[in-house]
């Protein structure tokens, strides 16, 4: 499997899942403003949309989105348990992994993201984005995980606060939010990810400031 | 199971999955702006969020989200062939509910309901919506639905894209995706439902009125 990603971004949860399912694959870097790999081909050959995370597997077939991806890698490693197998465990894990994808990451910190948004449509969406991290809070005050256990929805989880870093979201409002995204960081998969990925986008940057 | 819904938002997938799939359902109308049911119940005490679809099973489990209800409904009720029972076809199902729940219904359509996003937010939401439309649009082109056959992802997308009738998505321009909402719109579940819930919303809006 080739998992296609940029530093830092969304697709960093997918890389967290294989190294916690102990799975290989194989990682090409796309730069996230030409839309080519670091190899020089060009991204929207495999995704039109252009867009990571996206894996290609042996067979060739193309799949997107997080959702989809994080349970097909939860799937083939069932025995890392980052999945539940079905019933309602699992209709819950699919909840969590929308809401993650709907109302935190494409609602809350992808405008503040957008260089072009205008400033007004920021502090909308940052006013807006108050009520899903209360319900998180709320959520995750006295949990440990999202579900019983880790599960993919955290490593996504994880995945969008980290991006705090880069945008005015402060976590420290929600302390059961930011004690459950410091508690994950302490965890060798979510650790390494990390640090590999703070690494890449430092050379990212770099190859960026050269080009301009 | 009780499915909470206001008329024509995205809970309208559900019930055009309920129709297709024969399943039994009772229906809950929650009114978008009091939040409360039209039996003057307390909706924030089902569902924090506030925010439908959500359904309430027969032992008071509570299900949140259009991608998690969705599967729960198809999986319920699989004679009527609305999702597929696994691998790859089932991960490329949550492709697309991820694909219309992220790209469409929270970065493209919700901005432009939002009446407090000013006017420049909204015209960059909707220069950003351009991509995925035309993507979705290529694709679509010489497809009948999303996956091989008719599926819960073709009932969220239908009623995403219905919300063209009071935004200014325009979906001439995608002329294979507007012949897809055509088509899906003669369907008898679909255009049950679509009357039904035109219905409701005329009711709501003379409540609404009748309130001011």
């Amino acid at each position: 499997m080739e998992l296609y990603f940029s530093p830092l971004a969304c697709s960093m949860a997918s890389r967290i899942a294989l190294y916690e399912a102990k799975a290989e694959a194989r990682f090409v870097e796309v730069d996230p403003k030409t839309k080519k790999t670091l190899a020089g081909d060009d991204f929207f050959a495999v995704n039109p949309m252009g867009l990571v995370p996206t894996i290609r597997l042996e067979d060739g077939q193309v799949l997107t989105e997080n959702a989809a991806i994080l349970q097909y890698i939860a799937d083939r490693a069932p025995e890392a348990g980052l999945a539940p197998a079905g019933g309602m465990a699992r209709a819950k894990l699919q909840q969590w992994l929308s809401f993650i994808g709907t109302e935190l990451h494409k609602a809350l910190f992808i405008p503040l993201f957008d260089k072009k948004m205008p400033d007004e449509g920021k502090a909308r969406t940052l006013e807006k984005g108050e009520k899903p991290l209360a319900y998180l809070n709320a959520y995750l005050d006295g949990r440990e995980f999202l579900l019983d256990r880790l599960s993919v929805a955290d490593a996504y989880l994880f995945t969008v606060l980290n991006w705090k870093i880069a945008t005015p979201v402060d976590l420290e409002k929600w302390p059961a939010v930011d004690a459950y995204y410091h508690r994950l960081k302490q965890r060798p998969a979510f650790a390494r990810a990390l640090s590999e990925e703070h690494a890449l986008y430092a050379e990212e940057a770099k190859r960026h400031k050269a080009a301009a």
